[in-house]
């Protein structure tokens, strides 16, 4: 595999840290190949400005979505945004690991994510017409590629259970999985997600630590998340409404946008 | 009333700086008084590192609660974090204002939260008992105060709708309504979304302003979501799992914690 992990931790003696490197070095001696965002040591650029679009007249309005267009298409995007969809085009899976802050992306992270996925790279692609409504949600520059996260949280596991107050950690990983993995095409595998991540260290590192070794050993045999295909017939285009009948009884909120068999 | 508006888009000329405006004007023209916190023009810092705990000692393991912790108790954390606590402190009403950016918070709106929401503060507040999880969800330092974001986005309505690929709009904002905004005490009152925000432009506007300027006239007839209180009974302490038959029948996943009567 060539595998990118993009990280996103201040400390280096963090439990991610450590727990960072331990991947790295299985990955390696497992024959793959792997590079790092470390977004903290490459001291990334978080905010969305246009200064990352070198084809735009500074000084004048900046709609977002039309300045990354056309900074795109015509090869004008920052340098350290370039670098990194290089690195994505390189690799045939991705991790996205880091401390779950305030239920989602610490925000280098989050910028990370707002900068790189460019439009007419990660989103605003393809086309529109009776069958299909761009290319997103399993479709797009990502397809191909396997993508999962792994992530830590000061909460016990409870507190994200079916009944837990936080919601169900699949409901909470939702929009990142299925709005950021699987929009722009990735495949997307089961999160890894450690619990009290700040208390009784040493178990809790070495259980964390067991399970990423293990989706390492054994990725090629890990089950995605068969989250539902944009256009391959489950939806009302253009609306996007999953067309009636489809869900299992009962199923309800995100659960009705992953298949089950 | 004392209002906080916290925004964030690069742009003066952009859809939401005009409705910024748009709010400002009323407010002040109802007689309350507003502080706007301009993020993008502030130039906010969005990272989580060592400098923000000026009683941290550089280069040695930086453990982000304990570190926050500590400054906040010893009152060192940095100006910058300082000053949006004081206005925290001063309003009795908060607005985040920001467009929706792949399914959550533009990064420097969440290094705002990452930042100011520091430990002893906003989280790892109160007591632990047979009662008691800490002061979270429904209490804290926020309590008292109302809040609620306005935002926009991109697709049309039908997709955040119950059946639409992205998933109700209401789960969508879950973890920042629920996470972000009722976890430190605030009364969370309905968010502003406004579909479509990149077309159609001046109709979409006019209908985006006209429902800010609705509640800001209305602000004290709005019904609050009635998230459920962590500690007022409904959750069993410490596992945080609601108790059964509470919900009503047929509903789950993030609804199970909305109170409905």
């Amino acid at each position: 595999m060539k595998v990118l992990i993009v990280f996103a931790h201040p400390d280096k003696r963090s439990f991610n840290y450590s727990l960072l490197q331990a991947a790295v070095k299985r990955l390696e001696e497992n024959g793959n190949e792997v590079k790092v965002s470390d977004l903290y040591r490459m001291n990334w650029k978080p905010v969305v400005d246009e200064d990352d679009f070198l084809n735009h007249e500074k000084g004048t309005r900046l709609k977002i979505t039309a300045a990354s267009a056309l900074a795109f298409k015509e090869k004008k995007l920052s340098a350290d945004v370039l670098a990194e969809q290089e690195k994505l085009a390189w690799a045939d899976t991705v991790i996205y690991q880091f401390p779950l802050w305030w239920m989602s992306l610490p925000a280098i992270l989050k910028g990370w994510i707002d900068r790189v996925y460019a439009s007419g790279y990660a989103y605003s692609v393809g086309p529109h017409d009776a069958t299909h409504f761009g290319y997103r949600y399993g479709d797009g520059v990502m397809k191909g590629k396997k993508a999962f996260l792994i992530t830590s949280v000061g909460s016990a596991v409870e507190h994200f259970s079916e009944r837990g107050i936080g919601g169900p950690i699949e409901d909470v990983l939702f929009t990142l999985n299925h709005g950021m993995l699987f929009y722009p095409g990735f495949t997307v595998l089961p999160p890894i997600v450690t619990y009290r991540a700040d208390s009784r260290r040493d178990e809790v590192y070495k259980n964390a630590e067991k399970a990423v070794l293990e989706r390492i050993d054994n990725i090629d045999n890990v089950e995605p998340i068969h989250y539902r295909v944009q256009n391959a017939g489950d939806y009302v285009i253009p609306e996007l409404t999953l067309k009636e009948g489809l869900e299992k009884p009962g199923d309800s909120h995100y659960d009705i946008h992953i298949k089950k068999d």
